[in-house]
Formats: structure tokens, C-alpha cells, sequence
């Protein structure tokens, strides 16, 4: 056996919740390691270098109001905020039409008034629900014995509104109402807000007022190197952990990069790969079998270089709602601030994803600069750089953006979510209540996750 | 880098369909090995020892008119079919009553015209699903955006049906209909037949004239002991797999036992751990996110013996229906044939499972034989014996005794079940189309994919 080295804390997994635990955890004067599996830091953050200091996000990037964590955090790291380009229209793409629009909904004759009517419903049942205990509601049996497209098709009379909220969930869930749970879906809902803001699908929808409305000076992941740098050595690349062994002592890690002995894990990765460490003694069958079903929805993000945002000339703000049948589910304009080049980002997410992932890659961006140009016009389809990020080609993410869980689960196994095992507590931004899935759950999580380490007798 | 041993196929796993599938290679003269992670073959098939030669299973068990792989495999095998024991009444358990009744139906007044309105439409939708691509059914994508709760409950009106049905998913699923998807489930009772016996969840619920009709002289594992020997030393036990690694000449097996390279493999082992094993190239991930979902169901056996069976003294069968509220779901007379020791076998599946498998083991005893004794009277409050399988405690079989998909899974991944991936070809009770998840889709399998192998170029 080979020799462990010893801290207080073993931090798993440098993406956000990690990092942000290892931070205070540190600052509590613990000694902390964070071991990483992959070579950079930042998890489901990062960025693509688009030259001249300039970077457009592959993963998450988007931050809005109520998102008091990460906005805080990132103001505490001095990374500012800019607002996404949204002047100008949006464009509605349907049956082959493409169609101009303002605000946030499409404007969808015959969908809209069922879509308005379900979206008023689900933030007013989103108000029942306990958030901590979410498995406690009312009905939250029936809630969760059903899925979010039944409930959407009754209430919307099958008049499309099902249609335009999974062109939300393509993006939101990787997945489609169709695979989620009645009551994990109001409890996502519930948690789009704050502890004075009752969370709405409006603000999860929204780009100005809602989650889509700021994003970072120097990209999302300048977040996790900021922390990153801020702890100072204490971060390991390349050491994916393979074994968490422990007794009523210590816990012992073993990783690619070796073995730490501590007094407390955090395992800060997605609840899959959680379940696949190999657990000494074994994982307690209920939370093995909660977070093997806490799989991650389908999501890649293509994205196209161009040497400006042409499309705002013609009054576009480059955001597009493409109802089923379209390559991507949705797009932004996600040109980097200044007069530099205009970058347009369209979600491949779960359905789309399916339908496009397996084709090979000259066709799928034929496909989806196609798609650009019925947004953007044209020129859309002579990009100067094009890239993709396919995150369930990414063995320790293995999807995106988040896990919804499907019917049954929160009510059967939803208790077992944040509840440590032994020496062992869990973090991510699939243990939140508030933002499940955003930057902002990772962040509360990796700090309640870090004061929990904290109050644990030793 | 150890050196391989060389063989035409490799089978990973020495369940029911490896072990057929390899019996069925070697019989096409082809040279192969089986690897099993387990000190002994029968996967689900586990014979518990009662001593003087007889036994009582604690896995599956239970076989049926129109399993006629299984029965031609066990007449072939020389091993013989005995009846369940049936003669005499069945005692429905609900809100603390114990009431006795005849046939499979429990005697509830005020579910029974729901529930039967419900079994016949089940059957009748049943029929209209294409068996081999149940994706293409008509109503395919709005019956698995449903879960098979949802479904139950508008059609029985709320009158108890459902809870009668999840009796029965209890030891069928190890889950409830809010897990299930209602495309799934439709498929899964079409299945409950063969090429000339349309499915009915009749048939699946039965004892006599259905699939709990009969069971095995020497208990459900023989017929893997008696492949295993017939296959004359080329299974190797304590050799569980952990790589994968394929180029387009051959495929190469790592394993605890040593490195086997061949020119196809045969992967026997549940979806979930399919998924786990570490692949060279990846999975492609829509075969990995689809058996990552593929998740068995919670099911533990709880047995207790006697020095006979009392029960049958009094007109009792020792079969019990307990509905939502109970230790077990559901209990059988699980004796030895002739004059040994009787046995009580129930079925904590499921909701049971989630509610009874944490607590002290003291307790899960005293609260199975009391449910027993509700049953079989107070005699069975003391049994000579008491033993308990808890499949999610397996390793390398996680839950069971299958996987039930939810919604949404099979209309996006369903299609990728059975493709092979390369010179990797899937085998197991998940992959048959007749009698999903029963020993009869096992072989069913087994032999099908012998034959892919067979006829595949090499």
C-alpha cells in the first residue's frame, strides 16, 4: 500500500461547489485538498479562447437576479457582470417560418394562452411546495407519480405551450417535460428565486429580470481559477478518485495522483459519478440508488465566430426560440462585451441532442449554422471559427446541465439527497434547493456543505 | 501490460443469458470463456441450502405457460417443473383485515370494477404496441411522456386499482407505477407471452395459468449449474471486468482474473453496471446514458421456515396480496416439493423495500412474520429459521429484479438497447422484448445474441 498523506478535509472535484467549500473551509483554518480529476479547474465551467484575451463560455455562463451566491461570490473575486445583449428582437422559428418578437415568449397565437394559463399555475403551486422537504407537499405523491408533460398537456389542451417549455427544458434540464418528475419540476421552479422571492418559471425563462440576464467579464470559469488561485497549491489536477474508504476515524482517499487520510470528505462531483466510486463500506443502497438515477440530462453547445455581431445592425439580438423540428432548441448572442467578434451559442439539448449528436460533425454544423442564419440572416453561415462542446462526452461531467429527476424518485429517495454518509458530505448544484443545477446552487451548496464539515464533531 | 489469453468470444457474466449464450457459442464449435465477477454462477439465481439436500430460492424463481425458452432450456437441462403450491384460498391483508379469497384477484370491493376495467385496457393497448420497436407504437411518445400511475388512476377513478397494481410491480418492477413509464409498462404485459400468445398482464399475475405457475426441482439455480458444468471449465469465478478496450481487429476484456483478447464479446451483466465498466472507446453516450437509466428496482426476499407447511392444514395456500401499508407486498408458499419443511417467502419490493430496508434487522423480522402470520396464522410467528436476500446489497447485480424504464427513456433511447457496439454484444434480461426482466427473457436473449455473434462477420 502506498503511504496517505493527511489533511482535515479532501475536497473531491474543483468545479464551483467544490472550490467554494474548499475556500471556506480554508478560511475556517482547516487544512484542505481538493483533488481534481480532470487537468484544469472549474467542472461544467469553461471557456473557449477566442484570441486576443477574449473568451466565449462552453458550459454554463449565465447568472441573473435572486442569484445571490455566485453574484456574490463573484464580486468578493472582483469578476464583473455585463448584461447579455438583448437589444432589439428575438426571433421565433416554427414550421420552417422564422418571425420577429420582443420579450420573452413567443409570440404563438394559438400557444399563448395556454402557455400563460400553466405558467401562472406552476409558480402558484410552486408556492406550496416545502422546499427543503419538497417529498412533504400536499399532493407530493400524486406530484411525483406524474410527469411535467402530462400536467403541461392537460392544462395547455395540447395547444403547444408543452412544445415551447420543453424548448426551455432542452436547455434547463438537457431533457424533456416527458422524462421529468410533476413535483421535481415545481420544486425547480420553487427554488428560481430566493429566501425573500418566491421562485417563478418566468425569472428561469427571463433574460432581462431573470436567469439569463448577466454574464461574466473574462467568462463563467474565471471563477473557479480565481479560487482556485486564491487556495494557493492546495488543488491537484489529474487525480480523479477512485476509492473512499473509511471508519468511525478517518476517511481515506485514493486517487490517481495517491491517497489522503482525513477527517472529512466533500464530494463535490456529479451524483453519478458519486455512485461509481468504488465505497468502502458500500454506499447505503438508497442514496446508490438516488444518485444513480440523478443522471444528467443530454447538452452540447455550438457556437460560431463571427468578426462582428452583424445581426444588431438589423435590430437582432441574436436570441432565437426554435419550436421542435430544428437542430438547436434555442440561441443567444454570446459575443464577448466590447467591439470585438459577435459569437452566436445555440443549445443542442436533450431531444435535439438525440436527434444530432451521432451525425457526423460537418453535417450537424451545417445543420445548426442553418439554424443561425434563420435567426441571424445570411451571413451566419460563413462563421470564421465554429466549435462544439458535447458534455456527455465528458467522462466526469457525462452530460448536462443537471440532473431532473424523473416521477418517483424525489418522493421515494429525495431524503437521501444531502444526507452524509459517515465522514462524507455531498455538494454540487444538484444538492440545492435554490438554483438546483445554476452556478448559484453550486455556490450555497459548497458553503453549506463546508459549514456541515465544520459543525461535524470530529 | 500482463499478457491475454486468446478465445473466439468472451462472456462477461455467468447469469441465465451468459451462460446461454456461451453454451450456444460453444455449441456452434466456437471457443470461449465466460467471466463472472462472483464466487459462483446463477447471477438473480440463488438457491439457499435447507439442508438435506433441498433448498429454497432467493432470487428468481417462478416460471409459466408461454415461457417457453426457459422450460425447453430447463427439459433439455433435465431439470423438472413442479407446481407452486395452490390448492386452497389466498388471504387479502388491507387496513389491518385479513380476509380469505380464491384466484389471483384479492376480493376488494370497491377497487375490483376498476382494477378489472383497468386489466382490460391494459391488454387491449397492450396489442396495439410493436413489440420489437415499441417506440413506433401510435401513441408511442405521449404514452412514455406518462407514467403508468398517471394512467391507472384516471382509468380506475381513484377506487384503489393502482394500489392493487403496485402490489403487484412491488415484486415485478421492485418499484411502483409512479417510476414507470406507461410505454414501458404497455410493452412490458405485451411481452408476457410469445410469437403466438398475446401478453396479458393476467398471465403476470397469476399462479395458475400464469408466470408463478411452476418452479424448479432443485431450485432456479441448477439450471445455471448445470450450464456452467456442461461448459467443462471455461468459466472462470472471482473475475469481474473492468475495461473494455476494442479496436476493429479484436476486443480486449480486463479482468481481476487477468486480460482476455477475442474476436467478440458477449456483455451479460445488468445495464447499470454495463455502463460502469470502463470502456476504450467510449460507450457512445446515448448507450450510456440509456443503461445508466436503466436502474433496477429495489427487491429483498424474506424467508422463514418451518417444520412444515402448517398453513395448508387449515385451506390455506400461504399466498398473500397486502396492500400499500405492509412489510411485504406480496407472499408466497415458497416449500420444497414433497413432505420437507415449509416456507414462506414475501416480496419486499420497492416502496416496502425503501420503507423497512434501512431499520434494524430485528425489526424487519418481527414485522415480516408478523405480515405472515396475518396470512398463515400465529404459528408462523416462530420459524425454525429466518433468512433474507437483499438484492441491492449485490454488487454486481444492484437492485432488481429489473428495470423499469421511466418516462421518456425509451421513445429517446430505446433503440439503442440491444445495438452492438462494435464487436460488443448485450445480453440479459433487460434486453428481451418477451418476458423482460423473467429468466425466460434471459435465455431468450442469450440465444439471440449467440446467434448475432454467429452471424456477424468476423
Amino acid at each position: 500500500m502506498s503511504v496517505s498523506r493527511a489533511a482535515d478535509v479532501v475536497v473531491v472535484g474543483a468545479g464551483l461547489a467544490g472550490l467554494t467549500a474548499a475556500d471556506a473551509l480554508v478560511t475556517a483554518g482547516r487544512d484542505v485538498v481538493v483533488l481534481e480529476a480532470r487537468d484544469r479547474v472549474g467542472g461544467r465551467l469553461v471557456n473557449h479562447d477566442l484570441g486576443d484575451g477574449l473568451v466565449a463560455e462552453a458550459g454554463g455562463q449565465f447568472v441573473g437576479p435572486t442569484q445571490n451566491q455566485v453574484l456574490g461570490l463573484a464580486a468578493e473575486l472582483g469578476v464583473a457582470t455585463f448584461p447579455t445583449y438583448a437589444a432589439g428582437d428575438s426571433v421565433y422559428v416554427h414550421g420552417g417560418r422564422a418571425r420577429r418578437f420582443g420579450g420573452d415568449i413567443p409570440p404563438d397565437p394559438l400557444a399563448l394562452p395556454g402557455l400563460g394559463l400553466a405558467m401562472a399555475r406552476m409558480n402558484r403551486l410552486a408556492r406550496t411546495i416545502p422546499l427543503e422537504e419538497p417529498w412533504t407537499a400536499r399532493h407530493a405523491r400524486r406530484w411525483d407519480g406524474t410527469t411535467f408533460a402530462t400536467w403541461l398537456r392537460r392544462v395547455t389542451a395540447g395547444t403547444g405551450g408543452l412544445d415551447l417549455v420543453d424548448v426551455f427544458l432542452g436547455s434547463a434540464y438537457g431533457a424533456t417535460a416527458a422524462e421529468a418528475s410533476l413535483l421535481f419540476s415545481l420544486h425547480y421552479i420553487a427554488g428560481m428565486g430566493d429566501e425573500h422571492t418566491p421562485g417563478t418559471i418566468d425569472r428561469g425563462i427571463a433574460v432581462a429580470g431573470g436567469a439569463q440576464e448577466l454574464r461574466f467579464h473574462g467568462g463563467s470559469q474565471l471563477l473557479a481559477v480565481r479560487l482556485a488561485r486564491r487556495l494557493d497549491g492546495r488543488v491537484v489536477l489529474g487525480a480523479p478518485v477512485r476509492a473512499v474508504e473509511q471508519d468511525g476515524r478517518s476517511v481515506t482517499v485514493r486517487s490517481d495522483a495517491g491517497a489522503w487520510t482525513a477527517r472529512h470528505v466533500v464530494l463535490a462531483v456529479p451524483p453519478v459519478l458519486a455512485a461509481r466510486v468504488s465505497w468502502s463500506p458500500r454506499l447505503p443502497p438508497q442514496q446508490e440508488a438516488l444518485f444513480g438515477r440523478l443522471a444528467f440530462g443530454a447538452l452540447a453547445k455550438c457556437e460560431a465566430v463571427y468578426d462582428e455581431p452583424f445581426w444588431r445592425a438589423d435590430g437582432l439580438n441574436g436570441q432565437g426560440v426554435f419550436r421542435a423540428g430544428s437542430t438547436v432548441c434555442s440561441m443567444f448572442d454570446n459575443s464577448p462585451p466590447g467591439d470585438g467578434p459577435g459569437v452566436l451559442m445555440g443549445f443542442l439539448g436533450g431531444r435535439q441532442w438525440r436527434a444530432w449528436a451521432g451525425r457526423p460533425a460537418r453535417h450537424r454544423r451545417g445543420a445548426v449554422l442553418r439554424a443561425f442564419a434563420q435567426v441571424a440572416g445570411r451571413r451566419a453561415l460563413r462563421p470564421r471559427e465554429y466549435f462544439e462542446q458535447d458534455w456527455t462526452a465528458e467522462p466526469w461531467t457525462l452530460g448536462g446541465p443537471t440532473a431532473a429527476a424523473a416521477p418517483g424518485v424525489l418522493t421515494a429517495l429525495g431524503p437521501w439527497r444531502d444526507r452524509p454518509f459517515g465522514r462524507v458530505h455531498f455538494a454540487g448544484a444538484e444538492h440545492a434547493d435554490y438554483w438546483n443545477g445554476y452556478m448559484d446552487g453550486a455556490v450555497r451548496s459548497g458553503r453549506d456543505t463546508a459549514r456541515a464539515v465544520l459543525a461535524a464533531a470530529d
